[in-house]
């Protein structure tokens, strides 16, 4: 038989394992609510844009170019407008298979190998493993309640600058921050956009849990507060329609918009995913995302009550501001890598802090459980499982119930 | 203005251009018959499939895991094995975002830069510019009207052991080979096979136009006849379906695509292309695929009337044996090159020889005429002002009529 492990490219990633089925209690992955897909208006949906534009699918992007259907780039255009204060139209705006996608294009247009790049403390796991591939080195600033905080930004901005390292950009989650769940204020967007000026260094906004807030209030966009067109900014569908779909943007302008396009040689997006996409946000985006907001609350609160159940004060959170995941601080005596671990056999799937965050001892018995997927009673279940497993392991909590610690 | 062009990594490509609309008389691209383009039935698929399994969309790859959407996988299987002798079940199957990504897995997994390729002497553009973007070395064998030469494959490999170099993979089209239309014989197959095996080099069989055969009649796929388990097979529903769909696939042992799968961390490919494709091609592929051939034959015949019209015996062609492109010989006075461009502001775009070709002087003057989007009509009239154009340009043909060279 032939060897093929003899042909390998060098510094390729681990092999990847059989796939072995989701856990029975998943607290992972930006998975939603299965209960809220919209299913017959996406029908609806389907069938409208098909029979109208069906014969377009016979040409590589529908005919109509690489930047993306162009009814989705202006309903983008315009929910950017409405929602996040951001003046752009079609032609500022790049339709890619997904916000990781967005990330590949942003960090293959920026990076090189020995790069710095500015990041959130605590950050989305998949942006540290991208960064670290690349050789790209991700420096943490803290975040508190109100995001990333700018004496720590500046702080670190000046110490690399000390150092004459210049980085390429800050990768920011700035509206509900992954993991933490936070906002970013608008005093602290416009700082964050004058330390960028001041030190020459571009941002790179990742907006793709934006639409999940539950006072529906969010700060203009860092986008749309830039007054030397320093920010590229991202986006998705994945967590207001649905994950399975891979459909993303970027908005930036054309001297940007223009490279990430001659990176972008996929042939295009999926062309059927963009139009009955577009064919459904026309009609139902707004009150889709009201409802989805409404009902993923609901499931946050009984993931809150259920860790005051089974964690009593030994789970401590702040409450979050939206999407789809709440970040726990337990006991110091917990290591959470191991935790997951020992969890996962139980059934019960957890994301470690370590692996969402450039700063190991901060994180290590934290970890972040998302809570839209898992129906009701699994949040429940999956709690008290994981609780039990904490207590086997780490003698944390002492009791299952709310009042011990 | 921030100048984000200070900040860009080094070796980007080329910025691209903005969008300016297809050609009127459009001979490139991997675009298909718009009347074919099965919209009723897509419909259909898409209703019964979202109905039925719809809320999945709510999980990454619909919880299914990264290989792709089972029934998806399932039919590519039975087809892979009725149409192409391949024995391989789902777990060997990785569907992917268009045989692009494909292309990209299998460079990313066997080459680094300055590593060397076999490809045919004439072949996929795509193919070329990617291994140049990675500074591959692409080595073409000469083919003829029964595919790629094995005499030359033979001298080419021999002559790369001498020099001590060890091609990282043998790159073909065996069916329906891209540009030139022919099919590798069964003979050739079975030597490519033990060439491969004798210098230990796999190969990577691109088959993504293999559906469409005038005749119905190919030989196995060389990954069905290999021993030694040294093929990675390639396909795509872009040339039987649509291009605009983002579906390919995979084929291979469980060595390379648990490596291939580890490369691919896109989030999956898009479940609702998949999903509405499955629905489809379960019930209709077989038929449509009969259809589309049948027109696509019809196409291919009011090229080469338009060709023997416009250019004569100017214009020298084999019969393409399938697929959506004609590959033409100009006299030698053409410059293919200068003709693409001077066609281009008549209206008129094709994809001259040297794009298509590791060898200047051979394609200097060839080009790829693709034939499925076009009208008949505007077959016909695309194809007499090239002709206009290249007499003007070239003096050839000298009468525009069936009689003069």
């Amino acid at each position: 038989m032939f060897d093929f492990t003899k042909m390998f490219a060098a510094n390729l990633p681990a092999a990847s394992g059989k796939w072995s089925g989701l856990a029975k209690y998943n607290f992972t992955g930006g998975n939603n609510d299965a209960p809220q897909i919209p299913l017959d208006d996406l029908v609806t949906a389907a069938s409208n844009v098909l029979r109208r534009e069906g014969r377009n699918l016979a040409v590589y992007n529908l005919g109509t170019g690489p930047q993306g259907y162009v009814p989705l780039r202006d309903f983008i255009a315009g929910k950017l407008k409405r929602d996040a204060g951001m003046s752009c139209d079609r032609d500022n705006i790049l339709v890619v298979s997904g916000s990781l996608q967005a990330l590949d294009l942003v960090n293959a247009l920026l990076t090189d190998k020995g790069d710095v790049v500015i990041v959130e403390q605590e950050t989305y796991q998949g942006t540290l493993t991208r960064l670290a591939q690349r050789g790209v080195r991700a420096i943490g600033v803290p975040l508190d309640n109100d995001g990333m905080r700018m004496d720590a930004l500046a702080s670190t901005l000046a110490d690399l600058r000390s150092a004459n390292v210049k980085p390429k950009f800050i990768y920011t989650i700035p509206t509900v921050q992954n993991p933490t769940a936070t906002i970013l204020t608008q005093q602290r967007r416009l700082e964050m956009l004058r330390l960028a000026d001041e030190y020459g260094v571009p941002i790179v906004e990742d907006d793709c849990y934006a639409d999940l807030i539950w006072d529906r209030q969010r700060p203009p966009a860092l986008y749309a507060s830039s007054k030397s067109d320093n920010v590229i900014h991202i986006g998705s569908f994945s967590k207001s329609i649905a994950p399975a779909l891979r459909v993303g943007y970027i908005v930036a302008n054309w001297t940007v918009l223009s490279r990430l396009l001659a990176l972008k040689n996929d042939g295009g997006t999926g062309a059927l995913e963009q139009m009955i996409l577009a064919e459904y946000c026309i009609n139902h985006f707004a009150d889709h995302v009201e409802q989805l907001t409404r009902g993923l609350k609901v499931k946050l609160d009984c993931l809150t009550a259920a860790l005051s159940e089974s964690f009593g004060t030994s789970a401590e959170f702040e409450a979050s501001k939206g999407g789809i995941f709440l970040w726990v601080k337990l006991p110091d005596g917990v290591d959470a890598m191991k935790l997951s671990q020992s969890a996962s056999k139980a059934g019960v799937a957890i994301n470690p802090g370590p692996e969402w965050s450039t700063n190991a001892s901060f994180s290590k018995s934290r970890l972040r459980l998302c809570f839209a997927h898992p129906a009701p009673d699994d949040i429940r279940r999956g709690v008290r499982t994981l609780a039990e497993v904490c207590r086997n392991e780490f003698g944390i909590p002492q009791v299952i119930a709310n009042v011990a610690g």
